[in-house]
This record gives structure tokens, sequence and C-alpha cells, in this order.
């Protein structure tokens, strides 16, 4: 199995620098990082890869049993290390991503130097007193409404979720993402985002996290985040001036500074 | 000149029910408030009217110069509650509408028992230490972009407002209700909402307030309503766990119970 080709892995920097992998969100593909990733190139090992059903992923590679939790996208975010033979990963998760980037580290922290966990959200549904922010009702219509009309629900969702009124350039740009998706696979990959609930593992990270949190997300609010950061132990936590849930696209420079920020002050991992 | 027809002004509830004028926001009209209103009706005289270029208001009264800046709403509402000889009303006012009942109220306290300010925002453009959460070159975006192409800046500008993503037929009826605004007028109104400066307003106010603050607003954010809060003397701040900002369309009773609330523990000042 070629994992590079079925992730549609793509490697940029210098071969001895850090390496920085950047993990996508639900919707989307290593595109959504094109204005932070470069940022990095420089001084780092830059790693982009596409979701097995998404971008340029191996369509073939999909299978609904692999992708039915979280666990089968860490799995490939393990083989895609393995296969690169990284070390003192930082590994940047967006979204849905920063969960998948958990379990990862979580499976095997050999290869994580440092986890950014962008707009995460261990489990979307409200349950007793914790806030996710989604009744399980909201959920269910939201899932309904995806099955029912994918590119309707796409217009109107993707505008939400990236909640930057002033600049509809950008609501547009993730409803186009959106809408190239494959409905079917989206619809699964949906549930799976939806319907996960990790908060058991945030306890058990032991690699330094940096959780970046946008001042006003209607996707994950800023008590999810806080929560997040509460969970992680001796985790940071920053919120961004950014609004909205995809600050890699609508606030490139204050995501890129965090990073920075966070990388320098904790120093290399590295032997 | 006929001003109940001019804002096709409705009326409902007991004649000696207290009065609660709904005021909507930009690009919409009275039919905002239609989950909520009739929980007033009871035992409030409830008003709905449709501010001059939308809804169902008169198209003739439309005059470019009088609604250059939201005094001149301000002073149709007070006319309104001149012609219906109201007292001791509660002002209702929805986004750009908190404002507008702010000038009506100050200019003219003795008409006024209470304001209840949805989702306010007394400036949008970021000024120095103030954050109102849009840069200046966010707003000059965002007006370019709505008078290059209108009905595309809605179908993105108002499900990002909604800021249910949860709930699509929502971002979808506020696009519609956007969408059937006459371009120009929404245009005009745009600019005299976005560019607005308030501030200096909310000290004045004379009246007990209610500030109703989304827990995740992009348009308003939080900090933002704590603003509203902080100087608008002796004001209420409730932060609805609603999400958005449109709480009356997307958790009519949660912002239902907020009002009675704060009426019932405020007490009729009238005599």
């Amino acid at each position: 199995m070629d994992v590079l080709n079925r992730n549609n892995v793509t490697v940029s920097g210098p071969v001895d620098g850090r390496p920085v992998v950047f993990s996508h969100g639900f919707g989307c593909d290593q595109n959504m990082w094109r204005l932070v990733a470069p940022a990095f190139a420089d001084d780092h090992r830059v790693v982009l890869f596409d979701h097995v059903g998404a971008g340029r992923s191996d369509p073939s590679a999909w299978q609904p049993q692999r992708y039915s939790s979280l666990a089968g996208y860490a799995t490939d975010v393990l083989e895609i290390l393995d296969e690169l033979d990284l070390r003192d990963v930082v590994f940047v998760g967006h979204s849905v991503s920063a969960m998948i980037g958990v379990l990862a580290a979580n499976r095997d922290p050999s290869r994580f130097g440092a986890l950014v966990l962008v707009g995460p959200s261990p489990r979307y549904v409200d349950d007793g007193d914790y806030r996710g922010g989604f009744s399980a009702q909201d959920i269910e219509e939201l899932l309904d409404s995806l099955d029912s009309n994918y590119l309707g629900w796409s217009a109107t969702m993707a505008p939400a979720i990236m909640g930057n009124p002033g600049r509809p350039e950008l609501g547009r740009e993730l409803t186009e993402s959106f809408c190239r998706a494959d409905p079917d696979i989206a619809r699964h990959f949906a549930r799976v985002t939806f319907l996960s609930d990790n908060r058991a593992d945030l306890a058990r990270v032991s690699v330094p996290t940096l959780v970046l949190q946008c001042r006003e997300d209607v996707i994950a609010a800023r008590e999810v985040g806080e929560f997040v950061h509460r969970s992680v132990p001796g985790s940071e936590l920053v919120v961004l001036d950014a609004t909205g849930h995809c600050p890699n696209l609508s606030a490139p420079e204050e995501t890129t500074k965090a990073i920075r920020g966070f990388l320098t002050g904790q120093g290399s991992t590295r032997p």
C-alpha cells in the first residue's frame, strides 16, 4: 500500500527541519492550509495531506468500516509518520483533525513533539453539565438536512461555520470546498465528526499541546476550547482575535504567529 | 402623513396591556419577531412595524436624506409612539434597531419604560482600544462586496450572521429575507448600520435597559455586549445560551423568557 499516494502527501521545506504536519477538517483538504503552511517551509519540514475521501486522496482507499470512527483517520496519520519516519512532529489539526491528532499522539507518542489543536471539540453534543454547543436534536437535524440536500446544506452550513460575514469570499470558498466533496463520504464523515466523544482521550495526552481558540466560533465555542485546555494536562490556550471556525483561512498570520510563539516557547524536544 | 401605514404598523393584545414595541434589524422586517411577539400578546399591547425601506413599509416614504443616519429611523419610532400615544413602552430592538431605540429613548424618555437591546453594537469598526469586531478594511470590503453583488453577498452573509450551522433552515430564511430587500436601499442601510458610532449615546440612556447577548455572535461579539452593558447606566446583561446573531429566530423561547424575566424583575414604571 502506497500511503503517500493514498493520502496525497506533499512534503516541502528543509530535510533537517522540524516536521510540521497540517491536517484539515471536515469538507476540506490540504488547500485549507495554503496561507499558513508556507510560513513554516523556511525552517520546517512541512507535510500536507488529504484525508481519505477528501481532496486528491485515492478514492479506492475509502472503506466505510475503516473510517467509521476517528480511529481510522488516526491510523492513517500514524502510517504517514511511519512512512516518512518522522519524529518530534508538530501536528497541527484543524477542527475534527484536532481530535484525530489527539488519538494518533496517544497511540504512539514517540512520534510527536507537539500538538496544535485549532478549534477543537471533543464532543459537539451537550451531555449533562458538559456544553458542546449542540443539543442531540440539533445534530440530528444537521445530519438529516445534510442527507436530504447536501449542496443546499453546504451553502448555508459553510458560511455559518466560516463566520466572517464581512468577507463573503471566505464563506464562498468554504462552500465550494464542501460542494466538491463526495456527498456519500461527506455524510459518513459528518456522522463520525459530529457524533464522536473524545473527552476521555484528552486527559491521556502526554505531548505539549496548544489549543487555538477563535474569539467567536459557533462550531467550537470558547467554552469548548476552555474545556479542552483544562482537560489536556499542561496545555496552553491562546484565544485568537479571529472569529469563525477557520482561522487558517480567515486569519492566517495570527494563526501562524500563535503556532510559532508556542513552538519557540516550547523549544524543540528533538534530541 | 399616515405614520401607521408608512411603517406598516400592526397592533395586537389587550388595549390596557403594557406596550411592547418590537423593532427589526438590517435585511429583515417584523416577521423576524413572529416567534417572540405572540408570547407577549396575552398581557401586552404588542406593536410591530417595518422600517421604511423594509417589508411592507410604504416605498414612497423612502428618502435617502432622512435615512442617512440612524436618527431618521429613531424619528420614525417616536412618530409611531406619538401616533399610538404609547407610554411606558418596552422597546425591543434587534441588532441595528437596538441603537435606533437608544436614540429614540434619549430624545424622548417620557415615552419609554424599558429598553431591550438584542445583539446590540454601538460601533462595528474597531477604534483604538475599542473592539467592535471589524477592522475598517473588513467593513469596506463588506460594503464593496454588497455593492458588487447583493444576492451573492446575501447568500453568504446571512448564514454567517445567523450562525446556527446545525439548522440550515434558519440561514436560508435569513438569506431569503435579505434577498427580498431592495438592493439600493439595503446598500444605503448597510452603510448607515455598519459605519455608525453610537458609543457616546449609551451613557445618556436613562431608561431601565436589558442587554441580550448571544453566547457566540460574529456580528456583535460578547465583548461588544459587555461594552454596551458597562456603558448604559444601571443596565442588566443576560448572556443567552443561543448562538448567532438572531436569537429571536433561533431561540425564541429563551429570548422571550429573558425579556419577561427582566420586565418582571423591573416591575412596570407605569403610574
